[in-house]
């Protein structure tokens, strides 16, 4: 058999400069040592409540294998709208689309928005998907970073403002956000939902974090409450992290009515509707999920709580307490390699840290903990990661 | 609130051209009454194997609610490599990347290929959406279509391969094929790996039928047979029809080793993974489902060849055996829209057929016939089909 008279089988330039994911590089380095205790992954670490399991296997047992409407079941699309005009203003079951993850709709929202050469706005540090997706199309992707101060993470808004050009297709914004917890304020929404509305920016809201929010309110602040029905706004949400559902994949968008017939086409082209099963999972978590909210909300204020201030008081480390989602992101005095740390923290302290670099450049000098756990377990974790830091100092 | 300044908020172009279903638009027309026999969906009749679906029950009870591997749980591919191995030739493990269904599959393929402006070519008529992907992504389509005869669906290879620019990227074929149950032969597909290696185009191959092959072999003749670990070729499969596995989004691409890392990383970026439990369940079948296709197979054998002796009785009817694949397409003298026709047979005859026009402008003046059902309902369908053609004729 002859060889391809050409290069070897790889695929196209723009999918081989996608960033890998540098957690997944540090995971890989002790995922199989049993002494390795893991914060690297943004996973609770409880299983789904029961009550949601079992609506699966009674919907599995009554033989839902069949293909079903790209746009989801009619009883959770309800059952979300239904969710968020409790949380945010009155939303149509009509502008809920059900996806396979709340990964599948940002990739989604980027397929219905975002084509070759167009320019897109992200406010980092962020999780790298939301970076690499406009890639993937042939957009540009221009990033925004945060500053850290003493009190937190913040967003200099005129920066983000002189970013949006009259041409930019799509700013994306996690909030609260993967790795710094940071969350707009409403006063903030309202400039960039002004500024995005005079030129015809559309705003793609990564919204998992929602419920983890340490603020007043049930909820953060979300576009969802600013927008009208017919603002270019996209909402995207999952299962996940509310309810404890990463393994599910299943999540959400919302969207202004004359985009659904044309997110329903994407569905249908990128895997065509998800499960009928996991979506009667999914009813169960949005009806009768409350207290399972709120229960996971208070094991990670307290969780947050510990930690942050434990930290704290390690050398080195500045940190401040997020408001929203389920990261401490610390800055380590003179670190300068951050994937190089956490692989040989994985390696000498058997502790699982996600690092900052991960998260772009402006997150190098940085470490990723998750907190989504038993104080119990963090606090293995610190006194590790403090006998680790101490043999640094003794070196 | 102000309205935004400019147009409606609506996806790009692009996506806005994207044909919708025709499969779907007649169904609309009669998917909520009772009264309709349905034959339009691609789709078994029959729920998935009770052992398959107590393996999902079972993860679900172990609390397998995490994420897992980008490329799927290692028991998974090794099961899936086996069969394939048994199937076509010594395949590794390390080829497999188990996908959120096998349209998620075809996505990712083209998301690692196809770039703006770069050309694919396509076999049809074909169900729409290998044809309609590639436009997400930018890229032009040619469509090369096969001729019907008295005796079939036949492939004028010289058309193909005049189709196939030297700079050609990507030849979608789906063999056996929706909607014409159109399969290669051995030869042909000789011929075409020979030109797509010396240009270096890349063969998308959409399996998914391969096992519902009416010929003497276990399976259709595949490209993985012929082609080399480092050809560039994929194949996309799925867990759906040979399984009777609709309603899970599981299947799985064959990738040459230097392509894998990259689908990683675009599964990372399109649905993460897929849920355990759904792949526990592709397990179970894999490796116990044998007796299952080969039950599946038979019905399916004599629904064809019931279906089509009892169509080409119809007057105007023109038909032959599909060599692969569930589907009946046939023409019907005179037809000129196939749309408007479907649709009148479900609001007259309540009978649910799929337009021709649904897989493109070759397939315009024919139906699709799903067979994949109980020969009773079949009968029942004919009498009703045979009956609406009556009346035409008297009107």
């Amino acid at each position: 058999m002859p060889p391809p008279a050409c290069a070897p089988p790889t695929a196209r330039a723009a999918i081989g400069a996608l960033v890998a994911s540098q957690i997944r590089e540090v995971a890989n380095a002790g995922i199989d040592d049993p002494r390795v205790l893991p914060f690297w992954f943004g996973e609770p670490d409880e299983i789904t409540p029961a009550f949601i399991r079992e609506e699966a296997v009674a919907s599995l047992g009554r033989g839902e294998t069949f293909y079903t409407h790209n746009l989801g079941i009619v009883e959770l699309r309800e059952a979300i709208a239904a969710y968020l005009t409790k949380l945010h203003r009155p939303i149509d079951a009509g502008s809920i689309a059900v996806t396979a993850s709340g990964m599948s709709a940002l990739m989604l929202s980027a397929e219905a928005l975002v084509g070759a050469h167009d320019h897109v706005v992200a406010v980092t540090p962020l999780w790298p998907n939301l970076v690499e997706i406009p890639k993937i199309l042939g957009a540009r992707v221009s990033c925004v970073p945060l500053d850290f101060r003493a009190s937190g993470w913040t967003l200099d808004l005129d920066r983000l403002l002189d970013a949006l050009e009259p041409t930019t297709r799509v700013l994306m914004i996690n909030s609260p956000n993967n790795p710094t917890g940071w969350t707009l304020t409403r006063t903030e929404q309202e400039t960039i939902l002004a500024r995005c509305r005079r030129h015809g920016t559309w705003i793609v809201a990564d919204d998992v974090y929602e419920r983890l929010y340490y603020g007043k309110a049930v909820t953060a602040p979300s576009f969802l409450s600013l927008a009208g029905p017919d603002d270019r706004v996209l909402s995207t949400n999952s299962f996940s992290k509310a309810w404890s559902m990463t393994g599910w994949r299943l999540g959400w968008i919302v969207a202004p009515a004359p985009l659904m017939d044309d997110l329903g086409k994407l569905i249908e082209y990128n895997t065509s509707c998800s499960p009928v099963f996991v979506q009667r999972a999914g009813v169960a978590a949005i009806e009768r999920g409350e207290a399972t909210v709120a229960r996971t909300l208070s094991r990670y204020r307290a969780a947050r709580d510990y930690l942050v201030g434990a930290l704290a008081e390690l050398p080195g480390v500045e940190i401040a307490a997020p408001a929203g989602a389920m990261y401490a992101f610390f800055r380590l005095r003179g670190l300068r390699e951050s994937l190089a740390f956490c692989k040989r923290v994985v390696r000498e302290a058997k502790l699982g840290l996600a690092p900052g670099s991960a998260f772009g450049p402006d997150g190098e000098g940085f470490v990723r903990w998750c907190f989504a756990s038993e104080v119990d377990r963090l606090r293995d974790g610190v006194a590790r990661f403090s006998r680790f830091l101490a043999s640094l100092d003794s070196k």
